[in-house]
């Protein structure tokens, strides 16, 4: 009626009588009000407990991710919590299942663009001061990326068409804790160079600067749109504390609902 | 064709040209950086910038739920990448989706019943070191619900017969951080008086620890299982990470399927 | 390293070498090409094949249920999908999460509020014509309901204020079938009488009148919400189908992001 | 404070007092009891009414996808409903979301891919019965697929090596119904000619031979995935109605606990 089955291995948490484990250490003395939660989130993605430098600028992407007011993910959340207030993990849920290809996926795709490009280029890497090195490798990859037919991503936004404002402070933040690594140097020759080759300025976007940024880190690349939704999970908590607060979900279905138009399927 | 709106009033995100403002600040000078991401998402949910000391409790809060092993809520994250590796907001969701009344919900529903009892006590309340007070307005309030036939929240635990350790640990710092009041003077309480009247001696969970000491932050009580979720989520990060890095969800359904019996619908 | 399971018994699907059995039926001969979706999920839920009569019944259900346009929940898969194309899933798991409290709950809370007043009514239940005995029944349920300060459940509509034409549709089609029982009739005896209670005429919607049919049917209660479920995930697969086809999710979230209103946080 | 909103068109629901209308229909009159909830799916997804043959097919497909036993998806919706019994939405769309890339997604491939072929393939196609006519494109579309590193979708299936009783049925149905076109033949092709390529026999199975008669069908590309998720959805309110008479995911989830094994996270 039943067969052996195999151990699962496991690292994070685990359970005795009088104590909790977490990643190894005492949950309720070694990390309970020692640690913040970006350090454990970070933490328990990587295995490995972070610098308080690396914990910064983890957490400054954090900030920077976190919310933009009524995208499409946050009017959804707040529309499930309309239709089902008895279930707040639904609504958050619904807002979180946003985080695909089209936005949130941009942190991601820049990662992984860059570090194609990085595992691609010739041994040495340039020097981080080698300005014309990192330009010349920029170069080759925008050429290569606009030949294919695809965008370079991380470039571009709707809003700061002058320039994302996240963009510096994230590189700066990364350079004063002294993490400014390979990807944050071609991310920015991007920066430089892109304009050659595509014939117009676009400004390097948040979005993409954090995933430069989460690969110098050292993150795996499979979780950078995790990061993207950790942080967003906090923002969607605002919207929906908001929306009880001060409701528009039920607006904005009647904005809908009202100015929809009936068109026969035969039309 | 078309009608007239109304407006969509928000207090968290907006950007213009060059600036984008959260919660009223500069995001890229004011906040990253500056402020960590449990302090952001405390800021969202309540709109009030949380003291350090807050941000301490309210983050201990935080780590005690993060993670605890092979939940149900796990094993659906991790089955849930197996089966769709392409789509981790799936993955994420689906581990949230658990996060109802049978295991997240403790939290919410003890900040519920001590906010209850606390509402309907008579003025005053006791004072702070007024034990016997407490300890007569817990045994009215465990008599009542068990009169009523109803579980009173936050008591018991599976494996921590014997205490959980998160629960002095969170009534710890939130006393050296001046943040203990009456819902934690309550539940305190409550441990010390429900074998009296359940018969049976119970352990102070660390779920219900959390749901108190969130309701003495003041957060608002219908957020509260909004924040297990989010605590969660980092947690749910972790073992996706995990099973990129080390797989058993295929083992696990393996498992399941090799021990299926099949019972004829009408047997 | 490990230790033994029980097994887990299942009276759904189970395959060998060659063959596919379901519902302890050959799937590929018995059921496909000779069995309709509707009669089968009918049968996965009840683990009974319903009669002709029957199938008709719930797929009337489940056309009336299937789709009412721009619903709060239509709205969140199109938004959901607009930002994540590339995981179709997500938009309807997004769109399936309003299957909450507030709109898509009628149908089981009528059901259930129904099914208690029957289990509650004296022996024996009025003969099926006997309409004063219905009505005296349905003046006694919710005369209690009311003085208990609940709604009944089944009744009002915010369009269909003069009555929803689907409510004497599937009574009628209950009757035809003869499958017109005791929850339908004390559905419509609450419609005759509620108006002396409460002192306002309200119509008999349709979530309600499908949830009487559902629990005449016999199918669980605590599975008439996942029947609606089903229903709308036609519905909501016609809504991606058609944004898809000529996008409006875009617009929803232009329309609501020019109209937001930035009000600082302590305003 | 605000402005104009574009209007939203569709042609699926409107309701005005007295009316609903479903697709340019009555819906309490010309659909509720005359259609059945599979050609209601077809036609919302497709905007055409499905002929009697047509919607056959259609929910034969459906019927072949609608449950596999204890699937990774099936266990998730279980754990789900062990985790949040109060949400049986989020128990279902806890399901759904596993319907990605590895399993539900080989329905969508195949049709994708035959669909590619055809595209690309010269004018015109083999008559119906020209079957050397066929397996000459078909071998040059498994060699150029095999060229590439990549598998070719709809072969090969972990239980029925010998051959998926689901594939000549359908096939059966779509011959008898006079819906066998070139997706179906092509595939059918690739069945006789792949082994030669690859170097050995692999059974076509029963998720590619749907994309194909999909295909067939001539439903939209994009929408493949969302009738498999349609079929399951029917399978796992099945497993939800299951886990409520007769519960197995709690001995899963111990199963697991039981046999999990903590490895330190620096070893």
């Amino acid at each position: 009626m039943s067969s052996d089955i195999p151990s699962f291995p496991t690292s994070l948490g685990t359970s005795e009588g009088t104590t909790i484990t977490l990643l190894g250490r005492d949950l309720a003395h070694e990390l309970m009000g020692e640690v913040s939660f970006g350090e454990l989130a970070y933490w328990l993605i990587t295995l490995e407990r972070p610098t308080p430098q690396q914990s910064r600028l983890f957490e400054a992407v954090l900030l920077g991710l976190a919310d933009h007011g009524f995208t499409p993910t946050a009017i959804a959340a707040r529309l499930t919590w309309l239709s089902a207030p008895d279930a707040i993990q639904g609504a958050l849920a619904a807002g979180l299942l946003g985080g695909g290809s089209r936005y949130l996926g941009v942190t991601e795709d820049t990662g992984r663009f860059l570090a194609e490009v990085l595992a691609a280029a010739p041994a040495p890497l340039p020097a981080p001061d080698d300005q014309a090195g990192w330009d010349a490798l920029a170069t080759r990859a925008v050429t290569e990326r606009h030949a294919a037919g695809r965008f370079v991503p991380g470039l571009g936004h709707p809003v700061h068409k002058q320039g994302d404002p996240r963009t510096p402070r994230l590189i700066g933040i990364a350079r004063e804790e002294g993490l400014y690594g390979p990807h944050l140097a071609l991310f920015e020759a991007i920066g430089r160079v892109h304009a050659k080759v595509l014939g117009k300025q676009l400004p390097l976007n948040g979005a993409g600067v954090s995933g430069a940024a989460l690969a110098d880190l050292g993150l795996p690349l499979e979780l950078l749109r995790g990061v993207v939704l950790l942080a967003r999970c906090a923002g969607l908590l605002g919207h929906i504390a908001e929306e009880i607060r001060r409701p528009v979900a039920g607006d904005i279905y009647q904005a809908v609902d009202r100015n929809a138009v009936y068109v026969p399927p035969d039309a």
